[in-house]
């Protein structure tokens, strides 16, 4: 966590007790502390401080998007379709097949191409819509120039070409009715959290608009990482995490756009606009605000800085190991992310070695290891058992410093080339020659 | 919270910021410290430590255990019938109605007497159990009794007669089958969060497994205030807070029996093995870990002390405030619980008043101040809407001292008069005699 966060936080750690819903003095000071942090939390995504509730986490939040679409659904309109990505959390995946399970939802998973980026042709003609938007695959601008914030840094992998969409039906759409016909629920996450690739977020909300489809997407990984806005990407809802920022683990929020129809999460109190019962977390989301805010009024110079030291890791990775690969898109992605294959390695093996040496890396999702199962990104990238295998992500920040990427960089060489010499591959790619 | 609670979350906050899914170093010690955490919290109320799933609190504990033992059920079994008591905080209240809204469940609602205390002979009724145990109103032997800890006080209004139940078949239970037939789940709390009362929890544990039931207890008011022991009282599912014990607010837990048959609460990365995905808060679970070890190391102490405390104040109060009275049970009552109803007065203008000078003090339930209600609790005890109107709870706790007690019971005085002064029932009443 940042130290300002912390600090922030103190009060209510240490002194400031109250219970937001109390009545007395320190209940009406914790209230005001909360309903800071909804505003600052709002103005990183550029939402209505009432269109941000607060949850324990980026896999609550995604959990009561869809659960609470689906249940608030269920009764009044005739069936639920989701359509997500065969790309996303386990947070999002498993509540679909859940959902499934249960018969209260169909799911359909769009496919994505080597660079991890999610087919729109494809939702196009599951949603009905025109999809010949004559941007073949370059076609993001939506993380990338949502506020024109992306994209400048010379050399950097950030910029795309920003075309904009071809379709009058996609540039007009109109306002889904909220209320009647059966629900389609789509869910794609604003950036992966593997391989680090931008979604192409804009085009889908848009494409959901035009078919009167609620669209939720996960920006855990993305919110205050790159600039995201809500109303001009026109997301009916979404999901934020605290920790990713640099706040406090155990907080979240999901932005719900001002109408949507969602059950409530967790009843009782009726905090949070009765949406979320439970007395809140007030240090944790006082700690939540404050890196939203530093997120917010610093996006651009850590983006830069990130990117700066990414472009550097990779840059070297690729000059200096033989056999290595970068995965996910090599522009249209998160400025902190990189990841890569290194063939004849197995990445657990690398990544304890990397541990002995002080680099902290991962295989994939930390929140896999439960499961022990290869990833499932990967795979529907296309990749071989080999190539999932020998991958690893490594996800410099904007609190690292020049010599310690060099530093890692020099340690992650000598780590591939002690576990290439004694790889059971090592003729098959030549590491013996 | 604690200072020693603080103290033990501190690195949790500035330094070792580790995901506890992660392979590396950080991620293995942040793992370390939640288990260490499980096993103090289980401690406190004898449970397996893989027995205790963590939760952002007591209301998502209480949403988990009626919607997730519901959810489990449905699709394998034929019904689902919920039976509750009317004075349950509205963690619970709220997601009943709800289940029974949706088709999922039906729900009956248990009586109380005057002072709170659940009518077993009807549960014993609608479960089909002999309820005729001898031992009418005053047996209690469940929180008094567990592990011999209450009841010891002289003066205290702690202590029952703690007398055995009579009924053999009550005396030797029949394992439930937990898979078949329909699911009857009784949900009934340990404590009364606003009057204190401290119910047959024992008793209602054994006739729900002679009638093969679930039986999930509200604790959050009690674990921690006075001994709970999940294994003596043979419950199935309990709800425990962190906040209530001065730990951190936005962590709790539920304790779920091993092998009972509960759906989980959110899907994703398989955290709290498979309970109940979601990154770890680490630091919340720290601190609730310290507060739990505090609380069992010294419940002994804090439960005389705060006793103290509270016997004070109610016998300053009700021998120094005509026309005061105390609610909830006399006896078996939470230590630091007093409730009071003050004819005359009005107990929001009370609070304002008291709050002015320095004391804070509650109408009924914290969580209840988003619905404006009358206390369903008083009302259940068959209180009449000026009796209901004109009530305070205080809670001393065991940080108080006696000459805050002391300044608590003058500035009381001083506001019931001031109050009653001016009040439009003065006649009624005879204070302005």
């Amino acid at each position: 966590m940042y130290p300002d966060v912390v600090d922030a936080m103190r009060p209510y750690l240490e002194g400031q007790y109250g219970n937001p819903s109390s009545i007395h003095r320190g209940g009406r000071m914790a209230r005001k502390a909360v309903e800071t942090a909804r505003k600052q939390v709002a103005r990183l995504i550029n939402a209505a401080p009432r269109e941000v509730v607060f949850t324990s986490g980026g896999t609550e939040s995604n959990n009561m998007a869809l659960c609470g679409a689906v249940l608030a659904a269920s009764g009044t309109r005739p069936a639920c379709r989701i359509i997500t990505s065969s790309i996303e959390h386990d947070a999002i995946l498993e509540p679909c097949m859940d959902l499934e399970r249960r018969g209260a939802a169909s799911v359909e998973y769009l496919p994505v191409d080597r660079h991890g980026t999610v087919d729109t042709r494809r939702l196009a003609k599951l949603l009905g819509v025109d999809g010949n938007n004559n941007c073949d695959g370059g076609c993001d601008g939506s993380a990338n120039n949502g506020n024109g914030h992306n994209g400048t840094g010379a050399g950097g992998y950030d910029g795309s070409a920003g075309a904009t969409l071809r379709d009058p039906r996609l540039k007009q759409p109109a306002a889904p009715d909220p209320a009647s016909g059966p629900l389609t629920l789509v869910s794609v996450m604003y950036a992966n959290n593997e391989v680090g690739t931008i979604q192409p977020v804009r085009e889908i909300a848009r494409m959901c608009r035009v078919a009167g489809a609620l669209f939720h997407t996960d920006a855990v990984q993305a919110a205050g990482k790159i600039p995201v806005d809500v109303k001009s990407l026109g997301v009916d809802m979404m999901s934020v995490s605290s920790h990713k920022i640099h706040g406090p683990k155990g907080v979240g929020a999901l932005y719900v756009r001002a109408g949507t129809s969602l059950a409530p999460r967790a009843l009782g109190g009726g905090q949070e606009d009765g949406m979320r019962s439970g007395t809140e977390n007030v240090a944790g989301i006082v700690g939540f605000g404050a890196a939203a805010r530093i997120a917010h009024d610093s996006i651009d110079v850590q983006m830069s800085r990130t990117r700066k030291l990414r472009d550097m890791l990779i840059c070297r990775i690729l000059e200096e190991i033989p056999q290595s690969a970068l995965n996910g898109d090599p522009a249209k992605r998160l400025p902190g992310n990189s990841h890569f294959t290194f063939l004849g390695v197995n990445g657990e093996d690398l990544l304890v070695k990397l541990d002995e040496y002080g680099v902290a890396a991962s295989t994939g999702s930390a929140c896999s290891v439960h499961t022990q199962k290869a990833s499932h990104v990967l795979q529907a990238m296309g990749f071989t058992h080999e190539q999932i295998t020998g991958s690893l992500r490594l996800t410099p920040d904007t609190l690292n410093t020049g010599d310690e990427v060099d530093r890692a960089v020099d340690i992650l060489k000598r780590a591939v080339a002690e576990l290439r010499a004694v790889s059971p591959f090592k003729s098959k790619y030549g590491f013996d020659a």
